[in-house]
């Protein structure tokens, strides 16, 4: 048997008090770490090459299944504590406003596979990363004319993927704040990279958190339900948390934490990817980002020694910045490392703090490479 | 120090006494295995609901990096035992004529990673195959006005990806025959589902063989040399061969062995991906495909029970076809199943034969799934 939760009318009522999942592991990795880890598509480090993620490289992440949905039939239910309740054609909001916008989304764990003990979910190394041109209509005007209450506190955002977590059957749904919701740059897209949205990133529309990590840009988006009281959803209270462990409740994971990653320079093996390069100038290249503001210091590390590197201004509010840097590569073993730093003053720490469920990991990544003659 | 092999000027002077690469294991998952399952993006298998595998969804190998070339400044050479030696602009290829074809492609090496012991390459499950339409130019009457030489043998085609494998720096590059190459159904193909190539699947041009497991399909095409005696690539004759130990050459690996998969029914839990669905009348639908020819049957098992399928025809020589059956779920643990037989007669085997590198795994696919009142 299995626990139903009905997310489909009452997504605020849904069950908390779920089995614990799986305690974190030192041991091999398991073959259900290893199906989600094909399952949740990584960034391979050299797609950074390119500004925007080129279609296909973008990660992904999917709870459950991708849905396979009918846009002809499909719906967006705006109901709750409004004055008009709305329903929606995707024709509706594609007659609406339009608005593109470049804007990096990174998975909340992403890094998870290299902590130690290793908490049991998708074990990322640091690909789930990218950026994409979303286009879509801002919700904040479509809460206007719904008329959200005055005693708006919570918005409920389900998506259609439907599964069982921790023991619960669920569909994936968010909250947000009333104040968070109807932020200006929060979009209802329909579009990435100017075509239609692909299945596996929420066709035929999602919701868009510039600045968030991804978990809060909800795909394959049915309904918002607005609440008068503040929102229990299974995703927002059991999962997506920075604890220390099962019993503790933790703090909400909300915008990403800034962090750079580093093109991986010169050639690779096939299966240990080890890479080696010639000695000589090179141009190194990477990516920062933060939720928290523009980058405006990036850091790189040859065997230790920090420079500064080169670093562009955004091409969006919520898009990452290239950097680069150019090393005089000698032979031998080297490594290399990346440290950014945002508006706010967050730095990239060095070391990892570790987290139950694997979240926000932005420590510096370090690579090695083998310089030859 | 790399073993350099110069594979820009001289693809068929490969050097193939190689070192061994990693025997087969038994332990857990390495590091190295994770990585490549990360960065060799499989489908999840509820992709097969779509005839044509929606962007982004269609399983990637990459042997070393993705290269980032410039459009305006790549160029094709067709040399070696030609009158004509030709060197094209993406232009060149894009004003002749235009052909669009729907090919199912799949890795020889899916189903790598249920074997035991198990081949130290990417652990593919099931999800390394995908439909794409994909256009371009016929590769034959191009050969035909480069004047292919009344002696040629063999023709390599190198891609611009470079990388080490097994201690050997090289090009990827494979040959076919002169025969094979004039195959009809043989493009040089520059777009996949209408839009230019994603920088994955071999941006700006790729070749594509249909019928062939996706390895003869070079990506990322720079030249095509031809011989007037056999070729020797590393990549025909140390990899993807259906051998017994590293001491074996074995067979060459070519066409798509039958086989078939099942979009898992029901609903996944998050972790454990175990499949539950309610009790009733269910279509069970799936995808099979042979590059031996069409699918004529497909039987579908229930606890090990067989029936015959609805097989749809293709919608071109060298798509997938699907089949669809009903099922009366019962409450309980069930074990469902699908067997393919092609027009030439080859069918599914229950159990898979074991190979030194884990090619061409056609087993029948059993996967189980709890059905709840």
């Amino acid at each position: 048997m299995r626990a139903k939760i009905s997310t489909q009318h009452r997504p605020h009522r849904h069950e908390t008090a779920a089995p614990a999942p799986n305690p974190p592991s030192t041991g091999p990795l398991t073959a259900e770490e290893l199906e989600l880890a094909r399952r949740n598509h990584s960034a391979p480090l050299e797609a950074l090459r390119w500004p925007l993620t080129p279609p296909g490289l973008h990660y992904t992440v999917v709870h459950f299944d991708i849905p396979y949905l009918d846009p002809e039939t499909w719906r967006l239910r705006i109901h709750g504590a409004v004055e008009h309740p709305l329903e929606l054609t995707l024709s509706d909001l594609r007659r609406r406003p339009r608005r593109t916008a470049a804007v990096t989304l990174e998975c909340a764990g992403n890094g998870r596979g290299r902590l130690e003990p290793r908490p049991p979910s998708i074990p990322w190394d640091t690909g789930a990363v990218g950026t994409a041109e979303w286009t879509g209509t801002p919700l904040a005007p479509i809460l206007e004319e719904a008329g959200l209450a005055a005693e708006a506190v919570d918005l409920v955002f389900t998506g259609a993927d439907r599964g069982v977590q921790a023991g619960l059957e669920q569909d994936y749904a968010r909250s947000l704040t009333a104040d968070e919701a109807m932020d200006e740059h929060v979009l209802l897209a329909y579009e990435m990279g100017g075509q239609p949205l692909p299945p596996q990133h929420g066709f035929p529309l999602r919701l868009l958190v510039p600045g968030w990590y991804g978990m809060a840009s909800v795909k394959w988006l049915t309904s918002i339900e607005v609440l008068d009281r503040p929102a229990h959803t299974f995703q927002n209270e059991r999962t997506y948390r920075y604890s220390q462990g099962a019993e503790d409740p933790g703090e909400p994971v909300t915008r990403m934490r800034v962090r750079s990653l580093l093109v991986p320079p010169g050639l690779p093996d096939f299966f240990t990817r080890r890479r080696s390069l010639d000695a000589g100038p090179i141009m190194l290249r990477g990516r920062a980002w933060s939720g928290e503001g523009p980058v405006v210091r990036v850091e790189v590390a040859i065997d230790g020694v920090w420079t500064d590197a080169h670093v562009e201004p955004p091409t969006g509010k919520h898009a990452w910045q290239e950097f680069s840097v150019v090393w005089v590569a000698v032979p031998g073993p080297h490594t290399l490392a990346s440290r950014a730093t945002d508006a706010a003053g967050r730095v990239q720490p060095l070391e990892q703090a570790w987290t139950y469920q694997g979240m926000g990991n932005n420590a510096v990544q370090e690579m090695t490479v083998e310089v030859v003659a």
